[in-house]
């Protein structure tokens, strides 16, 4: 029985080599992506049992996806279905000024019809801790009802609820967003989100320290975490606020950096963790996965422990 | 001004190295291919300048696939266009028994809702000859009616319509096929269709000589070629069958045999050429292309005369 | 809980390129292969749940064979040591008259000094099918009296017992391995050899038929197939003999082919077939194991199914 | 019609991976590049039409020349010929204080017999720009007396003539190159210098203002830009000079910055463009194209244009 | 001291990735490759010390040759200069009817200047066989009078002289090579030549068996090997006629087979076998290298020695 | 007759991708790597005529090893053998916090059993300088035993001996360590070692100058070189200290950087220079070490004249 349940899409990524444009590329990497599996694998790496649910074709691509998952140790349980695609995405990653694009290909993907009766929500109930966030439901109108249902799903089997706003501008307006999102926010018990979401999307002000306090008084969150990028994150619980910096960290991929911080904090939550200790933790996770390439956070949790302890560490032999 | 223009679908291909699975691929090769282009590709390398018309997204992907085309020596008339997207497809190619697998990805890619409106139909207009084939009015309503309108406006225009059946059945029917393609017959003057579709699609009986005749004199094609697979293929022209073996070929690609053929046939019957020569000819640049990776018949003129000459050669040097 | 549960060594092979040669290689290929872990992955891949058991470095090479077996859809259940190696093979595979040739560099692997008690008995006592091979002994001691206490733990547990042969001479003589070998098999019902193995090890007599007849007879198994390579196989059970021809195959990677097969009788047996039925299964899949690089038979029920009802396919698209 | 035509010869490059060494390098990249067909492209990314001209050899390598220059987008105009190399150049780029080194292997180079009568001077008439470089008439006399005869043709039609002095150490002497070069100094309107090249090869001195002021009022040019590196550039024009700062960017290939530069520069200037806001987009193409491997600058308007606003932006999703 | 020493130019060798073509290639891999050292390397490889001596460019290409060849076991004794090209050559291999092609890019050379004094003579003098071949003196007249020259030193030392006539149509016609390498013959021991060559470079008419005959008469050569390709080859040696079969092999690449049986002629030659045990090896390696990727005969003495005793062999494991 | 001798084990390092984990990696780099004969190398690359012995097995990864070695420029002189592995190790290469990490599978490597009569002593006497490092007598108490002899040699035949203390954690504790290295420091001239290893092993205390002098008093050797790191290096001699700074480097990759460090130090103490000119060239050839992948100093007599000249260079075309 997993401690962690995640539901969400998982994207093959196809990107060119390192600097190399999408447009002039011979060949792609692929990889396995998406926020609520990268969640699940940071929270197993981390020693915390996770299986990732979805609705995935029953074609070589979806296979290639469960396959991976299962590969960096998650458990999965998919509904497997013939009809619907198997979502992709394209990644071209530089540095400045051209930066990192993006461009979906996830439209009609196979679950943006599932519904809450096609997946064991047996799962969710026995869980400890139940993970989706904010691009699921942004996926279709059936997904948004499905989201709601697992929620209240994990509610009935008294499982602890946790959720990443991740807003995606290129799926959703953030008048939708913020429409259907905080329609979740009663059955949520952890919000991830970051300050930038905080303002731009839901509107509010202050600094993500104000924003922490409110959102958590304002929706009776048990733990409201702001995450602030370079310039680390705030935990906001039991009506006080930490703050976390974050690591020095040599980037080769961000993709998954919020991921792995979620995830590692979840893990660490359920090891008993307190709220600033978890914190800790999990930017140290994020810093880690920032030196690995692809989205998922491919680590140990001796590596963590060890930036945990000393930061870094010089060659080993 | 091109003396061929084709108009229809080009996708980008991924596939895995040679041999591996698509559930375990770590990379892909990018190709692009599309029946309509590589037949123009393959006039062109024969010497007939060729435009390729479609609708294409404007992005890296969009661009890739132009920029390619381009860089076989083709001219692009394109529609860019900010929704739909770039389709593509997926290929694992094996030995037997395992075989070749084809997965399309090619829903609502932009060129499914391209109208007669938006291309340049005095390309066509102009043209000596016009290239379509039965995969583009199978790709949407939106298309049929454009593959239509276009036939149109070559028979305005006094160009030669040339059209390959290419039935897929990963697309429509046999019934829907039949139903949509016998009625652009009237306006085409050159029709290719493999033996195994006029069997199967269109439920003609005989041998392909007579498939070939009877085609010919039903619709009142100007031309009619039976393509065989590895027993060669019939040419019927002005009452008279033609037999046509094929050169024999260490296969590396099959992919695109068909679109070298006809594309040959076509630039070599605007050379001049009677058709058993040209069908001579359009043989093998198929051999040739069944040796080149990809779905493009990336020759020279001198190579296609070559093989027509002496069969094939030892070491140059 | 599986259905089938094997206990072996699985090595992480090193391969250059095709053709290549293992003194010039500037890279080498990443492949995971041992004959336990093949067969639960085709018994699997056939719809057998499997667990795989063995005793692993906690290292990154040791995590990668784990994750590489868990991504084929089989289960892992194994003893996490901090002493003992990896165990890998580097593998040159050429066309003739060069050959393919292996270097073995296994020894003091992790495996060699897997205890019974260091395992879990319990998955064994309640699967149904036990698999182990003469690999398992020849590579130590300890494991010969390991594979020993296994096959007994099976039989506590009213779980039926394959084994295959396998001997290498790489790894011990006919002598020893016929000594150690022929002590199991009173504890196996199902017994896999290889013909040239019957008669260069065991020392046995007679055709393939006689071999397979005498050695069931001689140690009360329940079924024994012998193994011709490409001259089929033959099967023995309730004293009746079953010839089974091999399938016509573009062998790419002739590796694990074995295994394919073993792992596919189990599966089909398991399914309720016949030993005939069961063979042309395990025959489909070996010829297409032989289509697939690596040691694995990466394919699909559906693959099998479709070689034993067609022999193979033109493109699908 | 081209708006931008240019002449001048184009490589390929043959580069190991990055950082590894050409004497142990078991794999090259090919690239093209040289520094009129970069100009070209670059100006053809920012909306100017334009074309390439020179002298190719009729074989497979001067085919990848022209199909990798018609991939990025510009017409190309070539005299096919049968005697004569493919030039090509090897390129170990690597960091301090190993740095970057370049070897020439384009001794005989097809281009090196390119005499006026064999190009097609009716391209150059008809443009609005024409663009060569000092690096042209280094090649050999013969290009030299070229050169002259197009900078005259262009000058017959009324086209602008632009130019970079591009001085080249391992091509010939300072005094042969400010022999040569000068005499074509009246025939040009936009002459384009490093500030290096002005000082250590045509003995100027004073500061770049002082440089760009003195080249343009004794030489009666148009315009005269400067350029300075991580310094930026110079614009001189009607008698009034303008800087230009860079944008900062990570280097990943400086080849071909200049290149960028000067065609983004011409191209906004044919787009209307005041001086110093032609300047501006230029330095933001030239700081785009460090982020691309190759030599070429393969990047967009709307690229360029992001640039001159923000500078630079975060993952797009 | 090395018992064999050879002389000539060795080529850097650039070729896409197998049925790749030139024209479209994104990288090459590199070889080197060339008569005379591989001669050399196939007798090292056969136990007999050897010795390539040429001229080189002092630069990463020049280093990048010698050391492949070093790495294959022979020792270089090379002039290092700072004028002159290293020579390379493209290869595009396919399979039938396109074939493989190969173009050539070795004018200007360094070795095209190489004479007798610039080279060490008593390194020749003091070897038991000097080899060379056609090839090197239709590089340049300069190395033709070299050629003589080093046969000359051979003579005053006692070496024997062993010349593979190697013509190649793309260096010079048949009338010139016959009248050069005809004043050759008086002072070569050992002539190897293809049936080919014989036939229709040199005009002689008859049977392989006649011409060998013929030649060894005439020209009062101690012995002939007529090369025959797939039909094997004939020794002439003390007046008798000696008929050698080929092997079979799966080729992967032609290229080199003939040297890889010349340089193991010579080396068995040197180890006392006669002329039909010497022609017994010479085709076995011949065999072996066509499954050898490059141009050079990387093999071992014990796979010959197999080969020669069964042929081909089983996966060894 | 090799200058410089060197005994000691060099490995095959298998290393993914750059950034990419060894847990996922589905190929690996190969390359050779060992103390004794990087410096071998650095040396002879400098100048130097060196030769490495070793102890290695006579199968594809032992020629693979000595192929490399001969590659980059040494001689070999290996006592091939059939027992015994070829050591490996495994390398993953990652910025900061997650570093840079090498599992070592080195056990039962052939050299572990190398004595001395096995080896080539003249070799050692006849050389002028003699090199071993204490990673040799680390690997087993054979080596140990050996590496005595060896120095006694070198003693014997008036040939100086240096020495890199190099500590390994992963091979043996400091007490062991120091046993028996302080052992060979009377028959030692030239030491070399890590400020970090003479504090942490040796327990010495004091700065590095004061180290470096005590080291030298005590022992009486000739030469002490005591290496900071990024902080330089100190040149004990003749009881005056030097200090050497490091020049400026993007690193690539840093191992080997030490070796390659005192391989120009004996390079150019051979040469006649006096010791702080010798730091200074042994200093700058470090720093261009870590721009080269792998671990070998491949790199040129004029590159490091150039750093010491210059500092860096701007791209040379």
């Amino acid at each position: 029985m997993s401690e962690l349940v995640s539901f969400g899409e998982t994207m093959l990524r196809f990107s060119p080599g390192k600097d190399e444009r999408l447009e002039d590329a011979e060949e792609f990497e692929v990889h396995v992506g998406g926020a609520e599996s990268n969640v699940a694998i940071a929270a197993q790496r981390l020693g915390t049992p996770a299986t990732w649910m979805s609705k995935v074709p029953e074609n070589p691509l979806g296979r290639q996806v469960v396959g991976k998952l299962r590969q960096y140790g998650i458990e999965t349980d998919v509904s497997w279905c013939h009809r619907g695609r198997q979502g992709t995405y394209y990644m071209e990653q530089a540095g400045e000024p051209r930066g990192t694009n993006v461009i979906y290909d996830r439209q009609d993907a196979a679950i943006t019809t599932a519904e809450a009766r096609e997946l064991n929500l047996d799962l969710i109930r026995d869980a400890t801790v139940f993970f989706t966030s904010g691009i699921t439901p942004a996926l279709s109108p059936t997904l948004a009802e499905t989201t709601m249902n697992l929620l209240k799903a994990a509610k009935e089997g008294g499982t602890t609820t946790a959720f990443d706003f991740n807003y995606r501008a290129k799926l959703w307006s953030p008048q939708e967003a913020t429409e259907t999102l905080t329609q979740f926010f009663p059955g949520i018990d952890v919000l991830v989100i970051a300050a930038r979401d905080a303002q731009d999307v839901l509107g509010l002000e202050g600094d993500p320290r104000q924003i922490a306090h409110n959102l958590g008084s304002q929706y009776d969150f048990e733990t409201v975490i702001v995450t602030r990028g370079s310039e680390g994150a705030i935990g906001w619980h039991d009506n006080v606020v930490h703050e976390q910096d974050v690591y020095e960290t040599d980037t080769v991929s961000p993709i998954g950096t919020g991921d792995a911080f979620t995830g590692t904090f979840i893990a660490r939550r359920l090891e008993g963790d307190d709220v600033p200790t978890a914190l800790d933790y999990a930017s140290a996770a994020a810093a880690l996965k920032r030196t690995i390439p692809g989205d998922v956070a491919l680590l140990t949790a001796e590596e963590v422990e060890s930036v945990v302890k000393h930061g870094s560490k010089a060659i080993s032999r």
